[in-house]
């Protein structure tokens, strides 16, 4: 990487700069921050890649207690949200620290005496392991914010709740029907990802937090529609009064739409920033054609990239990538109650 | 494959047939049938295989003259048709013919000296090849059906034109939307493809036409939605009354799922068979669970069996298939004019 830093960017020094790493190997900051981006742009299963330059990234590998981390988050949260203009960020930590949490927001998911789940079924092993550390859980409530437990490198597991001036969320209404206001659904403003290790010049940085803006139909498409999510299209379509009683209507197929149509809006309305899988489709086609006019090939995986509703409206959806990793890189964890 | 025909069907005398098989490699009607309905099992890119084993099999291996191989494709058309009950068949004639057409029901496409075109984009290069092979033209409408071309094994090709009585069309009209059938839009009732050689026990059958029924999605999502095709959703919203200026209000989202409903409707009300996306994809789960039950892995190109409307509510969206092909099966043919 060291290498690839020196001619991508252009800087001279390159032999010295090597010889100096063999004896400490230790990432200067402008290292880091640029290797957290090429990190970005080879993350294979994100369709946001387009401004991967202009990620900011926060060093903070001098910080590793879990309290100064839980100080640092807010701060990162805040610097994203940028009052709805939201910003991409990374926050890289010291060695040794990680975050159980998948993301920094996320709804509880509380299993019932019948098996049924409150809130985000998704969470609910999270949820438990949480509650095992001491957490007596939230409100009750279908969207009850998830404390953030942070794991030090001694191994004991901390819990903190994030102040509310920072957890900004976003009521989902419709534009044309109050009923879909009326379900009471809401989504957090920011999808701050905070279990993948980062990895460049093969140093793992198992605390480096990330955030982006939403595409809506993570939300609209997957989080609040799918069946052991959220699963709202049933009460949409209720909403829409759309006859449920055969699949072949394709009450299921309006529902999605309009609910998609909903969290737009209503980011809109709110201020806060989100693309849509038309934009975001074609930027990442402007995204390729960047990659491949700097000699590089455009890795992609395309199953992750085309979006969930309506495909085959987009760009992307007859396109090949090559589905292949190369560092640096973001890399899935296994969860700590595992 | 006679070993499997053997050890599948549980027939006796596998030794005999197979010594027999080595002096004289002729497939019998009944393993040719079986061929032929394990070329189906065996297509990784259809999502309808569920009734695999009910393909009903013509042996004509003996015809091999384009003119009965055009009455024998009538025949075909009417016992496929079956008064809109629409049922699977394949034709198998004799060696050393294909035909030009990937499609027996396929619309021509015209380029218009300003290089649009007037009907179906892509079938551009076959309308120009069969009017090389002296086919004058249709009326010029966006849906005149063009005649069907068989190469013989002399390499001469002629040109049949196909009675109405088995040309069947759907008309598409909505339920509640009177100005998307004013669109004048139509589609074939049936998918007769017949481009594609059917393979069995080392055996290649060029000319091996077959047909299912239409998914709504093929119509609705690709054929006459994609850009590049009929280009209708444009058409479409603006006979829904929807604001078109900004792709993020969704119309071609909600344009597509009208456009759908309206394919389903228009078979429904003819009385021809279509399957929708949700049925066939759960049909597709039992198919699934047959094969594991039979002992055999489930091969499958995932990027082809999730349907391009709403694919993550359909139960395959989250599955894996082993993307890998074996015989027998459908190969694809170079088209003619390459
Ligand atoms: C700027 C706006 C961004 C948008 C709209 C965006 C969009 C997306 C989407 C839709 C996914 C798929 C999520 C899923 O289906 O679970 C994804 C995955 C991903 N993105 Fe982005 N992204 C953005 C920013 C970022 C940033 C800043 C990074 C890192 C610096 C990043 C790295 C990744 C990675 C590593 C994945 C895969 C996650 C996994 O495996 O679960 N993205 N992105
Ligand atoms: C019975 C109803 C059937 C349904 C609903 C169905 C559905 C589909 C669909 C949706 C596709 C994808 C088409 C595309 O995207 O271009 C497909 C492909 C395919 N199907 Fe089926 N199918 C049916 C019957 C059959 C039969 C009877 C056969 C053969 C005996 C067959 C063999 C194939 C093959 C070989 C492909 C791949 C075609 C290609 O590569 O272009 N299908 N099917």
């Amino acid at each position: 990487f060291i290498r690839q830093y020196h001619v991508e960017t252009r800087r001279p020094g390159i032999e010295t700069r090597l010889s100096a790493w063999a004896r400490d190997p230790v990432l200067t900051e402008e290292e880091l921050a640029y290797g957290a981006r090429v990190a970005w742009r080879n993350s294979t299963r994100c369709i946001g890649r387009l401004p991967w330059a202009a990620l900011q990234v926060r060093d903070r590998r001098y910080v590793t207690q879990p309290d100064e981390i839980f100080t640092e988050l807010i701060e990162h949260l805040r610097m994203a949200y940028a009052g709805g203009k939201i910003r991409p960020v990374i926050s890289v930590f010291g060695p040794g620290v990680r975050i159980v949490n998948d993301q920094l927001l996320r709804y509880a998911g509380y299993v019932q005496a019948d098996g049924t789940v409150i809130g985000d079924p998704q969470n609910v092993a999270l949820t438990q392991y949480l509650q095992k550390l001491g957490w007596a859980g939230g409100k009750g409530t279908s969207f009850d914010l998830l404390p953030v437990a942070i794991q030090s490198d001694t191994g004991r597991t901390e819990l903190f709740t994030l102040p509310q001036d920072v957890t900004q969320e976003v009521l989902i209404t419709h534009p044309d029907c109050p009923a879909i206001g009326d379900l009471g659904l809401r989504w957090p403003a920011l999808p701050v990802i905070s279990n993948m290790t980062l990895s460049v010049a093969g140093q793992h940085m198992t605390c480096a937090p990330f955030n982006g803006w939403y595409l809506q139909t993570e939300i609209a498409a997957r989080n609040l529609a799918d069946e052991h999510r959220y699963n709202m299209l049933p009460a949409v379509a209720q909403a829409l009064g759309l006859d449920t009683s055969r699949r072949r209507s394709l009450w299921q197929d309006r529902a999605l739409v309009e609910l998609n149509v909903a969290v737009l809006h209503s980011f809109d309305q709110a201020g806060v920033r989100i693309s849509d899988h038309h934009a975001v489709t074609r930027q990442f086609e402007r995204f390729a054609a960047e990659e491949a006019r700097a000699g590089r090939r455009v890795r992609g995986r395309w199953s992750w990239l085309i979006p969930p509703l309506s495909p085959a409206t987009t760009p992307v959806w007859s396109r090949q990538y090559l589905d292949q990793e190369i560092t640096p890189n973001f890399v899935r964890q296994t969860p700590a109650w595992t």
